[in-house]
């Protein structure tokens, strides 16, 4: 297959590249010329064996071509992910073209705990340097624990092992907020919790958020995130009776920046215990226009859906892995998907170019300030 | 049980209470009185019922003593940690008595492949935006991958799909250095690279230090580490062939300072995917006093090792789950239990007061410039 580079673009005007393209689903048909995007050329000379020319008829090679488009932004990372999904028999199509209220996107719904939260009065010491509370005495401590699941008496999952309370900053915080924790000073301790924990208040306000939707919210410190959740109704058992969390809770705020690879590191971990990741986008944040790369065909039934006939599933995120990516990027990306109806898919290449899948869904919680999403690893 | 707070410190000199003490190996006797140290103390008060007056006989809760104590660091991760080993039924004393040099710290011997690194010239193109390099021509990136499994030809597992050979970073800037690679720019490489990624100086060193002791280092990102090693002879396979990599590399420099509970969710994924987790810790330090809390008494056949009779197994490092660790640190406290000849175990008590232990032991590769260590997640 013959491509040529006009100085602008890449194109093909010869009939049977363009009948070859077309069925394909590559590029723009205008009246018998085919016009290629960058990252469809440049599949078509890695992967395809068609060969570039430029205007005097000089063989151009990928990197020549490639440097034409080096003013666009991660190209290689577009291209990456643009091959990969094309390589799994699936269509790509720029995201442009995904223009319709698709109501593809349906979120997932978390109900609220009956009631409001109310907790019982309490007197405790901080220990700044550990950022934990201990409650003296374990009648009121047990309390707290058995009934609300605040706190730890004794040991984990051995809770008569010891005749004290331990609780953490964001407990300790949402009792003295509610005007429950004698002993403490609300001003030391959030002082202290901010000094050590970047981003204090914006993970403390998802934790109360949580709490008094009546879930019990714990340190997720086992599966690599902030927070492990329970449903509203939950108690600490122990030995046999003891109940998994099967979600976790991250959060990732607005002002927040991550590098690719160590955001990626938290979904991970939760992946590998088979809980489901829930990522909390809190914080103020200018508004970002929202970017999206490309519009994916899927899977249907026994076969894949087309450009031609069928709508797509998704819109693509295609980042690499030694990107940075910051929670208000994140949230006007999901914001465009919102607005069409389509979930994201973030996929990342990795530096040796395999991709990763993360699919996003977004999260009812009523009443809600903040937006929450799961994030499932996906194969496609 | 009877103990005494007498303004400096804890005691007892009750004739029953001195007996079960000494038999328990809490405390110095010193004349017929036990002295006690604060974790001691507290632990007596909190699992085994013992009380604590005041020189004028007031009873003493917890948090009365424990803010007598108030001026130690971390009082209540090193009070949680010692508790944890005790309630294991294990021994544990303050680190000062375990003064002699045990031996009991063997390293762990990893061969450098034969020969010296030697690389094929090629030329590239380098795309910044990406941090990537692309190798265009499949005979000159196929050797490179296919002999020094340099670089990834095609797509990841199926090198055949696709013409351009992709490098990272790293293997560029190894290839430019070594004067094998044209057509990229070393200073322009490096500094995109500086721009991007935290302390890369260091990350590249140790990149470089392990490819020259043969060994294959390619991007450890599905692992949640910087990178996967292979050892001296490893060549890419393809399909059913596919060899996989048993060792992720993780680079932690002095100068750098983490939270805990960020350093252990990298160990985590490794983990979970059955990897031994390498750290490496490069990079210019202040020659630091190393900290460490305690001194461990482990198992022993059936039975458990007791300060009278045996010798300690490990020096703990009593951490909590919100607290920093700076490498060099980590290789302060690494030090003193080289000269004592013992592997260090590093204590994290989460907020929910669950004891989390990593293992550390000390690497031996010929030549290095670097300090490395196998960290393994241990449940003693």
């Amino acid at each position: 297959m013959e491509l040529v580079w006009d100085g602008k673009q890449v194109k093909s005007d010869e009939a049977s590249a363009v009948t070859a393209l077309i069925r394909g689903c590559y590029g723009e048909n205008k009246k018998g010329v085919v016009h290629l995007g960058a990252e469809e050329a440049l599949y078509l000379m890695d992967v395809r064996g068609a060969t570039c020319t430029d205007a005097s008829g000089n063989r151009m090679g990928f990197n020549e071509l490639a440097g034409k488009f080096s003013k666009k932004k991660k190209l290689l990372a577009r291209y990456l992910t643009y091959k990969d999904w094309r390589d799994r028999g699936l269509f790509i199509r720029k995201e442009e073209e995904a223009t319709g209220e698709y109501g593809r996107s349906v979120s997932r719904k978390y109900a609220r705990g009956e009631g409001k939260l109310e907790l019982p009065e309490i007197s405790g010491a901080f220990f700044k340097d550990d950022l934990l509370c201990v409650v003296d005495g374990a009648d009121a401590g047990s309390v707290l624990y058995n009934e609300y699941w605040i706190g730890q008496m004794g040991t984990y999952k051995a809770s008569h092992r010891g005749s004290i309370c331990k609780l953490d900053i964001f407990e300790a915080l949402l009792l003295s907020e509610m005007g429950k924790l004698e002993g403490c000073s609300k001003k030391e301790m959030l002082s202290a919790a901010k000094e050590r924990i970047g981003y204090f208040g914006d993970i403390y306000s998802v934790y109360r958020e949580w709490r008094e939707a009546g879930y019990v919210v714990k340190t997720g410190f086992k599966f690599g995130t902030h927070f492990r959740i329970y449903f509203p109704g939950a108690k600490p058992g122990g030995g046999k009776d003891w109940v998994h969390s099967k979600h976790v809770l991250h959060v990732f705020p607005k002002q927040s920046s991550l590098l690719i690879s160590e955001w990626a590191r938290a979904i991970r971990v939760a992946h590998s215990v088979k809980k489901t990741f829930i990522l909390a986008i809190p914080g103020e944040g200018k508004k970002k226009k929202g970017e999206v790369d490309f519009a994916l065909y899927y899977r249907k039934g026994m076969g894949v859906e087309t450009p031609k006939e069928g709508k797509p599933a998704f819109l693509m995120l295609s980042l690499s892995e030694d990107e940075y990516l910051s929670g208000e990027e994140l949230a006007a990306s999901l914001g465009v998907c919102s607005r069409r109806g389509l979930d994201l898919l973030v996929a990342i290449a990795d530096r040796e170019t395999a991709v990763t899948y993360y699919l996003i869904k977004r999260i009812e919680l009523p009443k809600s300030k903040y937006e929450y999403y799961e994030i499932e690893w996906m194969q496609p």
